[in-house]
């Protein structure tokens, strides 16, 4: 018989670091305390009441990082059946919140309204979102443009005689596609929420400005040999290493977002993610007549403003922001803009030309009330993409990842906290808010069982 | 009329980047020459013989990088049908090239032999592959224990009281899955090949030494603006920009493996690709006449050699090499070994600890022949994982990719070669040698047809 661990045993000293006096055991840790990382963590005591559940977060309070930096708009109005679940449950939860439990989200229903010209309208993929959304009972209504012009007499939807807008292969404004049930909250206060919930009920204090910087790989079992894990040993992920120390658990939960593949890259896991930088700019009305009347559009929502619009080019788009009277531009630009694969805070940082050139020449063909208007403020986050636009949510060697929600992370919060809990108590099925159900597994790598979204913004 | 194009022209000068006085253009670039590049530049060209085709290549010769690095070994033996077209049709061509053209490949058919346990055996992907083999006409042969015992006795078939191995959990070998038109070959005269009939019929003499730094993406038309192209304008891939100069061209193929990250992400393609290290040890047979016996063992082929052989555990595989009277051993390690999104030459160093701690403690177990076996020699390569483990073939935006091919490139590169002249063309089919077609549209990102491949080394 060959005899090999003697021998590899003898090859070195085992090495010491993962040995440190600060090392502290839980039964979970959840890194990130973004929208995600908190509804997991909530809905993962709230079942498992006995647990030892570790909250860590880099920054120094919940939902600093990109969930403060999202245009904070929420919307059922997706093309897969699976995201019209995760946010139309979601978003009944966030009303169940503000109107019976009491806690006020700021959640407002503006509406969503895609502007799209005649070709958009009757391409196919508008036609199947249009009817999946038809079955799974989401609201919407379709405008013409007679119907839309005389609702915002500040909608240019007349190109005729305009070289420029042709150049700019601007397409014409034919119908309005709207969803009453859609809207605007502030991130923050939700995050807030489940966050106020969670240590309501666990039994560990959240820690934050705690940086974590790798998982924590051993073999199990380990065999106390220097340089494990070895190949041929089985392993798991048994924790993290931070800036503060070891923290110990038997599941991690990943809610990183864009930064999670500096985590799981190391240990061989693809997230299958990838992450791209958003820039929002703030305009205010005050003192542009023009733009107020814009702001104070009625007809579609019982605040009497505009709704959450997209235009039918370029990808940019705009929400009403009441409280500060004006409006945040934002832009859903694809090829031609890069992707980054680990989002660095020095990324970060808005660029004012890409508001002048990007933006505002689309913004102002379609509104002319933009002309001459410039932004008050302006911020930069990071959007995680998942390659079919839906959300990643499974266990794989400890590690339980929730991510790749592409820009609408806010709006399947609830849902995706609630099936992050039954991938982690290992039930086959999460119960949504209302009583709708979902197979645990359906948006796993392995066996992910979901229509590619074709709507994202 | 808002008038937007004015304001943009008055914003700033006219950058001078990009319209260097080394500028020159052509039809086609293809960057990369390993054995994608040169084989799809050869088929473009065979086609398109009026087209004027540029092959650059970074290091000084053809098939230098990881092409060289690869374990050069080709099999029909996958579980998707779609690999198994790929390769087989690929393997078919390279025995026409050896046998009638007379172009010495060193193409040897050593044979493939996979050694299952009797769960890994009855596995249901097993079940799959073998069932796949058979409806593509692929031959194989079942081996059981007491056959492999008698035909190769130095094969370890029996743990029993091995309390290492237990702890190693290493499977014991029941049976053997071996495919006779499997076998090896020298790449880079596979590379030279495809490269010696390029030169025949290119207009253009190929550059090497030449890096590409960055997709040369231009707004189609341009508007001659300060820093375009802007988001709302359509864009394109109009050549490269090297350490030597601006490249134009109509159509650039990316034939850059683990380094097409690089090139894609700043203009907003994702790869849905990424690399990871793969390392070769080679031991020799001579002075262990243990290690001879096993290099000569009889009855797969003609040659009278040992096969490539892969272990039931751990990923651990070897090849013969006949001329060095030697094998290599390499290892397809999964979780637990790190992804690099970009590869990078500084980390393309073996690890003799590898080989040592991971390596050599399983292959010692299965065959003690190899106790106390030290490598002579070892390198490191970049293997360029897609996630369906198939390659992709696609034009998008002035960009035709050739990539993913997950460690089984060289295999399938007649066939990839020929589907990238089919994409680049135009042409619904492409037609394979000996006559079999594939949709053009089949390794697409966004038409993608594939079945996912289990069988990867």
């Amino acid at each position: 018989m060959v005899n090999v661990l003697g021998w590899l045993a003898s090859r070195g000293s085992k090495p010491e670091a993962f040995v440190l006096s600060s090392e502290e055991t839980f039964d979970v840790i959840v890194v990130g305390a973004g929208c995600l990382g908190v509804a997991a963590a909530y809905y993962i005591q709230k079942n498992s009441p006995d647990k030892r559940i570790l909250l860590v977060e880099r920054t120094l309070a919940v939902g600093q990082a990109n969930t403060a930096m999202s245009a904070a708009a929420v919307r059922n109005m997706f093309a897969s059946s699976t995201n019209q679940l995760l946010t139309d449950t979601s978003i009944k939860y966030f009303e169940h919140v503000q109107e019976e439990i009491g806690y006020d989200l700021m959640f407002e229903k503006t509406g969503y309204l895609w502007l799209l010209s005649e070709e958009q309208f009757n391409h196919h993929s508008v036609k199947v979102w249009m009817e999946r959304m038809k079955k799974s009972g989401i609201s919407y209504k379709v405008y013409n443009k007679q119907e839309l012009k005389h609702m915002i007499p500040g909608l240019n939807v007349d190109f005729t005689g305009d070289e420029e807008a042709e150049l700019m292969h601007l397409q014409e404004v034919d119908y309005g596609l709207f969803g009453a049930d859609c809207g605007v909250l502030d991130p923050t206060r939700l995050v807030e929420y489940y966050f106020e919930e969670f240590k309501k009920i666990t039994h560990i204090k959240p820690r934050f400005g705690v940086e974590v910087k790798k998982l924590l790989l051993e073999a199990d079992p380990k065999l106390d040999l220097p340089g494990e894990p070895y190949v041929w040993q089985k392993k798991k992920v048994k924790g993290v290493i931070t800036d503060k120390g070891i923290f110990r658990a038997d599941v991690v939960v990943l809610a990183t977002g864009a930064w999670t593949n500096q985590l799981l890259d190391p240990i061989g896991i693809d997230s299958m993610t990838k992450g791209k930088k958003r820039q929002l700019f703030v305009i205010h009305a005050e003192d542009k007549k023009e733009l107020q009347a814009l702001l104070e559009v009625k007809g579609f929502n019982e605040l009497g403003c505009i709704p959450f619009t997209i235009l039918p080019s370029a990808g940019v788009y705009f929400r009403p922001q009441l409280q500060e009277h004006g409006f945040w531009i934002g832009c859903g630009d694809t090829f031609g803009r890069e992707y980054k694969y680990i989002q660095t805070d020095d990324d970060m940082v808005p660029e004012s030309a890409y508001y002048e050139t990007s933006m505002y020449p689309v913004l102002s063909k379609y509104f002319p009330a933009f002309q001459g208007a410039r932004p008050v403020n302006s911020w930069a986050g990071g959007y995680c993409y998942s390659p079919d636009r839906i959300p990643f949510v499974y266990l794989e060697c400890g590690v339980l990842v929730v991510n790749g929600a592409s820009g609408s992370g806010i709006m399947k919060a609830d849902a995706l906290g609630r099936i992050a809990d039954a991938v982690y108590r290992g039930v086959s099925e999460a119960e949504l808010f209302g009583g709708k159900k979902i197979l645990s597994n359906t948006l796993s790598i392995k066996e992910r069982n979901v229509e590619i979204e074709s709507v994202i913004i």
